[in-house]
């Protein structure tokens, strides 16, 4: 305990000496005299991410460790003013969580003192979109049934989509509870489901998140803030111009078959060598797979069904197709004498989901050998309304 | 993204220059050219506890943010000599893993390169003790039957206990993984109940856990490395000396009910203020309740049925009914229309649980407000072995 003690000091005190060059000689004083107070600052728990803006925070946010995605499904009678309502009361409640202010009527309002880069992100089925008089967007309902897909409905569809993330395991269970509450006259939850990746801290920033096959998940993403993310991203159309579309399905991954290839079979089925994710064909994780390269005996060094060329398609990637993915590790309890319960909660967002996902998908529905081990169990489509201003609410462009 | 990645950077910037006077000159360049290699040395994530020594870890260390217990069953046939290898196979692994190393049969080795904190402690209950032929505490038996308890089998007993903690819930998922692959010839899942606390860093070093009620919840603990808390906590009996007892019970918490109660009703229930933990009677939070105090109407400012004067019992404290609480929040998928399912994995160490658990719980069980939004459903009782030596095993006091 004391080693560790004294090692967090050690951070707090360092970072208070980074401010600039005149700070940093008195670094020494400050480890050993920082009051409570000062000491404080750089925690994490106090980080904020903006909830007003051009776009919903969530989506272009650095991925926060923990999240838990709510699937709602309204109730009989909420009209258009029901669900203005209900948007504006939950807006509010994530304009103040999110900046570590309790909801208005917060019950535990010492919980929501610690934001972690809390974001509160809303998502909006067919039906809500219906009930509120708006136009649907084509591509929101229900993704073409895939061949390897065993849906199950209590993980799949709804008309509301709140995700809740943050940093902060409390902070996320404290503001879905208050988010529920005051959604609960308008809308029940049908779903929730919970996922995890590495904690803040534990890596570098800009590590590659690993799913729970131990490979390196996620290196082909578009990064926010580079060419060709926005178009990938966000719509420019009607009430969504600044949304965008969200992909939420829950692949279950058979852990015990996958353990029981060896790591040149785990290597060949996506592509990527486990040890840093870098193409079988060589180079650095980031380096584009070179498909056409071929053994000495004349057989392609990236195999035809690996997951790496199934999902990538043409070379190079075509920008039409482009996904960026935000996804979470799900642990449940295992059941039936398992040991584990595991999966993927993968998540998606496209300005165009028939556009950008659905030919993916086909491909990875083809003919993927990761197909073997992995079984989407849950699938669910949500249109992202676009941000709002302070005084406003998310959902207005359609409900306003 | 950027504020984030670059205040992580200040961060670890900050703390390499933290290194002593003459470094800190050097902060800001540190800051702009520190190569990843060095700047990974403070991150949270590579932090080791020692598995080897005269305790098993995962009792006295500081309490990491996430943890999984898991409940086993031993299969039928699995004798002594069985027990033995299965405590050795364990007991390998958790001295890797903890340390950041891969099981020696690890199937994703990648995921174990972030031991971020990991322990695994081990505990067994009777059944596992008659098999190994030893004697078998009195207290190592079901808790004797409270007016409160509503149990569960599906979160009680069992013949292994399993705690595995770590502050990334990717580490805690892949050590979980790793050990029950092993454990399974052995023993069969019987129960998982995973719980959070605060992330390791959003809070300072030190700061009370609060429950989901809003509560600060452990004020009155014993502190490992002051007077007392040894004679508390380790047992000197036989196979035992060294070890501990443990209790785990899963108490349900109203969080409706709660709620509906006003902050003084909500402050007069547990005894403390909810907005710093500090007895009514003043001071602050680890200041001594004054139990004479009276309003000026006579009533005690304490109340007789407050969770504080009824888990405290006489005053001052009886040495004798102190144990050490190392519980954890859960959060679990909501049922019946409900908005949460929540509550506290209550988790306590204690030499002798007859003899310091059991008298607190019976003054509980017969009066306590909190019980009207609180229900235990679940309850195990295990005796944790001592520790080991580096070439032996957790056990092995038992089964040597």
């Amino acid at each position: 305990m004391r080693p560790r003690q004294s090692r967090r000091q050690f951070l707090i005190g360092g970072a208070a000496a980074g401010v600039g060059a005149a700070a940093a000689l008195g670094t020494v004083s400050a480890l050993d005299h920082a009051p409570a107070a000062q000491a404080e600052a750089p925690l994490n728990g106090g980080h904020t991410v903006p909830f007003f803006g051009e776009h919903q925070a969530g989506v272009d946010t650095s991925p926060q460790a923990h999240a838990a995605f709510v699937g709602l499904d309204l109730r009989d009678g909420v009209d258009r003013e029901g669900l203005r309502r209900m948007m504006r009361l939950l807006s509010d409640d994530a304009a103040r969580l999110t900046q570590g202010a309790p909801a208005l009527a917060d019950t535990e309002p010492e919980l929501a003192a610690v934001p972690a880069g809390l974001t509160v992100t809303f998502g909006v089925g067919a039906r809500f979109v219906q009930r509120a008089g708006g136009q649907t967007p084509a591509w929101l309902r229900p993704l073409p049934a895939f061949g390897i897909d065993r849906l199950r409905p209590e993980f799949s569809d709804g008309d509301l989509l709140v995700q809740i993330a943050a940093d902060d395991p409390v902070t996320v269970a404290h503001a879905s509870r208050m988010l529920l509450k005051d959604a609960r006259s308008f809308a029940a939850v049908r779903w929730v489901q919970r996922g995890f990746r590495r904690a803040y801290g534990s890596t570098p920033a800009g590590t590659t998140m690993r799913n729970l096959f131990g490979q390196v998940d996620g290196t082909a993403n578009p990064v926010p803030g580079t060419p060709g993310f926005d178009e990938a991203v966000w719509s420019g159309q009607g009430w969504l111009a600044g949304g965008t579309g969200a992909v939420v399905r829950r692949i279950h991954m058979d852990l015990d078959g996958w353990d029981a290839l060896d790591p040149t079979g785990k290597e060949a089925s996506v592509g990527r060598r486990l040890a840093d994710g870098a193409p079988l064909t060589g180079g650095s994780e980031h380096d584009e797979p070179d498909f056409s390269a071929t053994t000495p005996l004349g057989f392609p060094v990236i195999a035809d069904y690996s997951h790496v060329r199934r999902a990538r398609g043409e070379q190079p990637a075509a920008p039409a197709e482009r996904i960026f993915r935000r996804g979470y590790n799900y642990d449940d309890t295992p059941v039936g004498g398992d040991v584990s319960n595991s999966g993927l909660l993968f998540v998606s967002f496209q300005a165009d989901v028939d556009r950008q996902f659905v030919p993916i998908q086909r491909r990875l529905d083809e003919l993927d050998l990761l197909n073997r081990w992995t079984t989407p169990i849950g699938s669910a489509v949500f249109a992202i309304p676009p941000g709002c201003r302070e005084g406003g609410y998310i959902g207005e462009t359609l409900l306003g």
